[in-house]
């Protein structure tokens, strides 16, 4: 009869699998987690490893000793299925008594379970789920025994012998699959003889050597031989050899195939557990961006439309981790902040996709608005509500995270409106994952670590200064990494302390810090009028070093500008050590990085450079990722979360974000600084309006907050919608002056006539825009922005030419003259005293060459917010200018611009309210 | 033959399952999931309601429209999944085409999946794990009928005609684990008649009506028929009726048993589903407290004991899930925020809990300490690790959350020291999960809002004020539930705005702050002297409105206090609205529910009611939860984390708190104050002392933070110690007084002397300790604590005597001086004319029965800090007594007590830093 070799298959199948490896560029790994040390555990470890790496797999030997405990064994597995270089997980039993081996192989994740004994993959080869399942290792190396062989399975009579887990079981069901009538035997088996009789193929793992003979074979029949047995032979110099549960000698004749014991079964569960580590390997390739399984949530709309929160209270909302999955984001990448949140790992994210191409970039801003505001974050919600739900597209929205201020102020929520809104809304407009609190403390601590080093320069001598800022640890004093940096910048050498000469260990502990100077206010994240200019100081403990200064509303923090603008952890600590918070008394910027205190702001901030996972009413995803204040900083979104959102959407996705403000202040910031910083190229504009806002352009009456609408603006008037057009006109001109199509949304309300809309398409299609379309997201969710996402589809596939509009070698004065020229479409800029004394301090210090980041009024295009429409020949007045050092921009103040707002006389908070039976929460929108 | 009768089968089980639902005394839940409307499945869940609710289960028909997504169904599920008043959900097949059937059945989580269709459950009755799987309804109705008719399955030959996954290999499997031989029949399969002929039990399950015939069996054999099959039939009014698998009549008088179709198989269905269901409800009773499953984790310790981060780092740190499953927490119960912290649902908790008797309670103070303190928290945490790790108690440490000041400030971090400290230790010092932030920004939005007010009604008529604050909607003014409230206090019956008279307007519409009067502080979560005094207001827009104030540490907050002492979220809201923040022109307190804000202020702290759960370096549960400063609040971790810890722990479990300062006041207000409130009676106080201190209270020389120890702390001196042992035993007979036994813990320190230790011993027994041990955990972790921790068991089976020190009714002076004389000493109190007078307003505003928190020294039992020892004779000087009407106490001021700590030359954000590439951190601590 023929006999079977393992020992040659075995060669086949490894050398098929490392061709296999090599073909796929990557590195399967396979880990062997064993407990104590039995040298028969060893054996078989050193075997798997040789044959792991021999076919290109990495390998590695977790080694733990025999007296660890189970949690810690579970700690170790669980660091394997977490560890992405690592595709097969195996245990090597047996464990010693004090573990419990169910428990310890459960715990293997099944997608790593290439020893196949987890109860799913169990349970999967049972239901017949062959490609997914792992099916252990000897019953799968019998199947390739006969498969290979080309011995047929399917209608043939198999017996096999023994029930254990590991064989008798699963190759009975694994015989099963491949349609052989299959017949378990076992110790309560009656009648086994014959029914080995009846064996067309015959399996023997029953552990009895010599079992099964010859003359109980149906002639012609297949036998594979499982069992291993040790038995006595005095011929053998070890005395003893290894034999089957097969009588071989007796059975060979009988058998048509037949296989020897050893170099049978044996050498084939090595090569089985090598192709079930490739096969996990090849299933869990890490996904590229793009390769979305997104299940879409469908709208329970009603009508008329009820309040956000009662919607965003009834949206049916998945698991952030469900969401997390159908987006391609692995689990190990997720940090889920209960139920409804989750922080992303920037790092992981970015690291793993950066070969893949970006999506489409897509910026939604809006003209100059009327008080109320036009819908702009609703638009852009409602646009990727209808790219990902509607259209099929990938698509990820990037939003700011909004200052909790107006939500217990005036404004109420931000979280978009209507049926375009992203949930859970309450915790999008309360602390979210925590990101502004971080900054808000980080932001107060240097500004404590500011007022207490004045106080210890004004109240110490040099010596004492410097001994303590260097302190002796065991007798020696030494400087650590930022004061070596400090000691660098300030040109001086040496790095001991006692090489320093005295006046290098002045110039070294004295920050002479202007107090005047000092530019970097406390924050907080309330409406708190009362703190926009406050006296500090006054206890007698400070010595009557009383100073003047306020606070800023959180969002208005450098650090928040600094953490929208970083594109990485190394950036942002980067930008952080060079924020200057003053100048020294001999006109010197200071620095975070003088004040020693740049890794406790990094540290603090360590968790806010991971954008929070979010979800709109449609199911489709969303990032909330940074906030800085559009009135003095540039009121975009992170970059961090753009760019992961740019390569999880795939080359055929859609990445749509929002700029604050008007088109002239937030898009223009948009493009000359944040697309700056990242290097990312935006394909497509959005620019967002309404009839009312143009109707108010063209001269109708004034809009205000809170009073009733007067009739213009609910009635047909083409001549005001007309003559309010040339506003949306400079927007589009300017939009294409940086080479960037644009698709107007007019964001539809009620009493808006057909011939208002079809007025407005065609003045948007005449001053270039590529297209021009109603959208009704606030009523009808995605479906109302189906066009608008079509256009913006087809806007997209032209090839980008995207140009920043000002170099940044220009001197400061050109730069700001460029922006009042070619957006504002001014006739050029008038420079106060203070602001000519700041250009030429902030150029001696080298900052001249930093992009301008515009601190204008939103309403206007000029600085004057009475003048509407599209104002000509006015001039800029250039009040002031400022720095952001770490923010890396200068920012010139055209007026007075508010950094703290107040709370009016009934505030939001007046109707939040908690049942504390229920938990629900009321009164917010 | 037998007939086997399945509609009289089903009802005895019935009868049973409903006889043991009404002994349980709960109820099982069933959940049925059907999407559309399928006729069929109509009547199949009818059948199945009637069932459920005929044996006493809740029947939950979760009915969605065919249209539903895939995303919804799942979502569904995954409700049931979490829902812990059902044992049981199955999903009604068919589902339409558009769902993947494999996907939501594989949702329903495998512990509530009692159709048994789940890879997991189908993967354990494979490995034969009958007690963990549930198998599917129809198979284990199958054996039911054979089981409970006596007929024999052990080696018997049982063949089965197909191999569906819900009928054909389920019972092949099952049938097999009860030890017959099987043979699985299939379109495959060659000479199926000959195998039908081999059968001693034939399960017919293919489908075709009256496949097996007569002639086929083997004679005596056992037949089972699955199939329900409709064929025509004339003779009956539907046209047809319902046959089997078998050929009935022609089986009947071969085999000696046979089940009928109808009422065979198909009634068992049911009745199994039902039984499933119990079984699911059995295993699934929700979890008394004390039934843990805790795996410690062995420390790794080193000699010389490393820094406190570099212990931290290499820490062995379980998944935060895991721990929370070790301690019998329902995953429902965990939100997990990031990997290794979690926040824990106070009122699922408690609620589930609600008839656990409590475990030991164990409050850990200690002597009054020197600047360097003597290692409380240390030895409260290698108190929890020795019980929980090394004596096998199930032991819970609730801790208080530390401030970030300290972290940045002069004293580092607060985990615990040495290899006793809670990990992970850098989040512990850092944000944690974000309750200080959420009580600063609450703090600060009341502040802005007190000043707000103050400014709207100084510029505002009585008219327009209340007009703002009554705002007309849809041209209707009406008051809100605060609004009311107001009304109510204010003696005002009408409801409605237009029946108020002109000055019953006026009285609401304006609270009328006496400025000077505010004792509601802005507070921040940093040492930022210069906020001590401040000066707020001076911008012009507040119209000259400036007003002296200043800032508190975030943890000073009365805010802090009152989440420190609430017993639920009600009490939280209720202590909230009580709070007063000044008082009237007319002497009235004002409080924030006059302010309109105790709602949005509830709505911000609603998470910070969740203690989060940590884990100590040996893997032992702690709550870390609140923390009022110590220096003018009551110092103590929430009453909320105790109640749950002393649920969870179960009787005979032990729960560890600190009570921050020394036993005169973090212990006097633990019994005083916490313990009153909660309601909850400690068993046992460990009292931790040193020699060193002991030695400083004998009058040894004094102790500098950063200086060097003088000689006489670090050799042999008896008499140092006996002198200052005198302190000791103060605190022994205070603890006395409040009825509960006193276990002192010598923390041990290198330099000790075991003569100096016997000494201390000595004397702390003959004070009325019921022991004293020495304690090594530093060092040691929990095995250095074991001894201490036997005697902490011992003193806790003493039955508790425990009192509190003076009733409410007492006047205000009296309460005080029962503190002064039985706790400190004293001989009496000197109350100031300012003191004298706040206790007569404070008496008349109906605050005279609050409890008392002394705000002292804590560096002596008087209130001169340098009075070592046990002074006598002393007298307590009240300076001045204010109010936390919210927390519900008066705090009497014994000298000036800082509220804000101030940053030093060098303070610890010096060192601290993060490398940007590896993520680590250093400097901390």
């Amino acid at each position: 009869s023929r006999i079977l070799s393992g020992t040659e298959l075995s060669k086949v199948i490894r050398t098929r699998i490392a061709a296999k490896v090599q073909a796929a560029g990557g590195t399967p790994g396979l880990a062997v987690v064993q407990v104590g040390a039995r040298e028969d555990s060893n054996v078989y470890i050193r075997m798997k490893r040789k044959a792991a790496e021999n076919v290109g797999f990495k390998f590695v030997h977790v080694h733990l000793s025999g007296t660890v405990t189970q949690s810690e064994v579970l700690s170790e597995i669980a660091a394997l299925n977490n560890d992405r270089s690592i595709s097969g997980v195996l245990v090597q039993l047996p464990l010693p008594s004090h573990l419990n081996e169910k428990t310890v192989t459960e715990s293997v994740h099944h997608s790593k379970d290439v020893d196949g004994f987890t109860s799913t993959n169990v349970g999967l080869l049972m239901k017949g789920d062959l490609k997914s399942t792992f099916v252990s290792c000897t019953p799968k190396g019998c199947l390739a025994l006969l498969q290979e062989n080309n011995l047929p399975i399917a209608g043939k009579v198999a017996v096999v012998l023994g029930r254990s887990n590991i064989v008798g079981r699963p190759i009975a069901s694994l015989l099963e699959k491949h349609n052989a009538t299959v017949i378990l035997c076992h110790s309560k088996t009656a009648n086994l003889t014959s029914i080995i009789g009846m064996a067309d193929i015959l399996i023997a793992a029953i552990g009895k050597p010599g079992f099964v003979t010859g003359d109980m074979l149906k002639p012609g029949c297949v036998v594979l031989d499982v069992g291993i047995n040790s038995v006595a032979d005095a011929t053998r110099k070890s005395g003893s050899r290894l034999v089957g549960d097969v009588n071989f000698d007796s059975c060979k004749t009988v058998a048509s195939a037949i296989t020897p014991v050893p170099g049978g079964v044996g050498p084939m569960t090595v090569a089985m557990l090598l192709e079930n580590t490739l096969e996990a390997y090849n299933r869990g390739v890490r996904p590229q961006g793009g390769d979305w399984k997104l299940m879409p949530t469908p709208l329970k709309k009603l009508d008329p439309v009820p309040s956000d929160i009662a919607i965003a209270e009834v949206a049916v909302q998945k698991p952030v981790l469900s969401l997390a999955e159908e987006v391609g984001l692995d689990r190990s990448e997720v940090l889920p902040y209960g139920m409804g949140l989750a922080k992303i790992d920037n790092s992981a994210v970015l690291e793993r996709l950066q070969s893949q191409k970006n999506g489409k970039y897509v910026c939604v801003t809006g003209i100059n608005p009327t008080p109320l505001g036009e819908g702009k974050s609703t638009t852009a919600i409602g646009l990727v509500q209808a790219l990902g739900a509607h259209l099929q597209k990938n698509a990820f929205a990037c939003i700011r995270q909004p200052s909790m201020g107006p939500t217990f102020g005036i404004k109420g929520g931000a979280a978009g409106g209507g049926y375009s809104q992203v949930v859970p809304m309450v915790d999008f407009n309360l602390h979210l994952t925590g990101d502004i609190h971080a900054i808000s403390l980080a932001t107060n601590l240097v500004a404590a670590a500011i007022d207490a080093r004045i106080l210890h320069e004004s109240t110490q001598t040099d010596t004492a200064l410097f001994n303590r800022l260097v302190p002796e640890h065991k007798g020696v004093r030494s400087f650590n990494d930022i004061q070596l940096r400090r000691l660098r910048k300030l040109g001086i050498t040496q790095s001991l302390p006692a090489e320093l000469s005295e006046s290098e260990r002045a110039r070294f502990a004295r920050l002479s810090i202007n107090a005047s100077t000092i530019t970097w206010r406390r924050v907080v994240d309330v409406n708190d009028r009362f703190l926009r200019e406050i006296t500090i100081g006054e206890s007698a403990t400070e010595k009557g070093l009383t100073r003047k200064t306020g606070y800023d509303i959180a969002v208005a923090s450098e650090l928040m500008a600094i953490l929208a603008l970083s594109n990485n952890l190394s950036d942002l600590k980067t930008r952080v050590s060079k924020a200057v918070f003053a100048s020294s008394v001999d006109g010197d910027p200071l620095t975070l990085d003088d004040l020693g205190i740049t890794g406790a702001v990094t540290v603090l901030m360590k968790d806010t450079l991971m954008p929070t996972l979010m979800q709109t009413l449609e199911g489709t995803p969303a990032f909330v990722h940074g906030g800085p204040f559009a009135n003095i900083a540039h009121g975009n979104s992170s970059i961090i979360a753009d760019k992961m959102a740019l390569k999880l959407v795939g080359e055929d996705g859609y990445v749509v974000t929002e700029a604050g403000f008007g088109a002239d202040i937030g898009m223009e910031k948009f493009f000359n600084i944040k697309c700056r910083a990242s290097g990312d190229i935006p394909n497509c504009v959005v620019l967002v309006t309404t009839v009312r806002a143009l109707k108010m352009h063209g001269g109708g009456p004034n809009v205000v907050a809170g009073k009733k609408l007067p009739s213009a603006y609910t009635s047909e008037d083409l001549d005001l919608v007309k003559l309010g057009s040339s506003n949306l006109a400079r927007h589009i001109e300017s939009a294409n002056k940086f080479g960037v199509p644009v698709v107007v949304a007019i964001n539809r309300f009620t009493s808006d006539t057909t011939r208002e809309v079809e007025l407005i398409r065609e003045i948007a299609i005449s001053a270039g825009a590529r297209g021009a379309v109603e959208a009704d997201h606030w009523k009808e969710g995605g479906a109302g922005a189906v066009e608008l996402a079509q256009q913006v589809v087809e806007a997209c596939k032209l090839e980008s030419d995207f140009k920043v509009l000002y170099e940044l070698e220009q001197p400061i004065e050109a730069k700001i003259e460029t922006i009042v020229k070619e957006i504002y479409g001014g006739s050029g800029i008038e420079i106060s005293p203070l602001a000519a004394s700041r250009i030429e301090d902030y150029t001696r210090q080298g900052f001249g060459n930093l992009p301008i980041c515009m601190a204008k009024t939103h309403l206007s295009l000029s600085a004057d917010p009475t003048a509407k429409g599209r104002p000509e020949g006015f001039v800029i007045p250039i009040r002031d200018v400022r720095l952001s050092a770490g923010a890396n921009f200068l920012y010139p103040l055209c007026g007075t611009m508010s950094t703290m707002p107040g709370l009016p006389t009934r505030p939001c908070y007046y109707d939040i309210d908690l049942d504390p039976v229920t938990g629900k929460i009321s009164g917010m929108m």
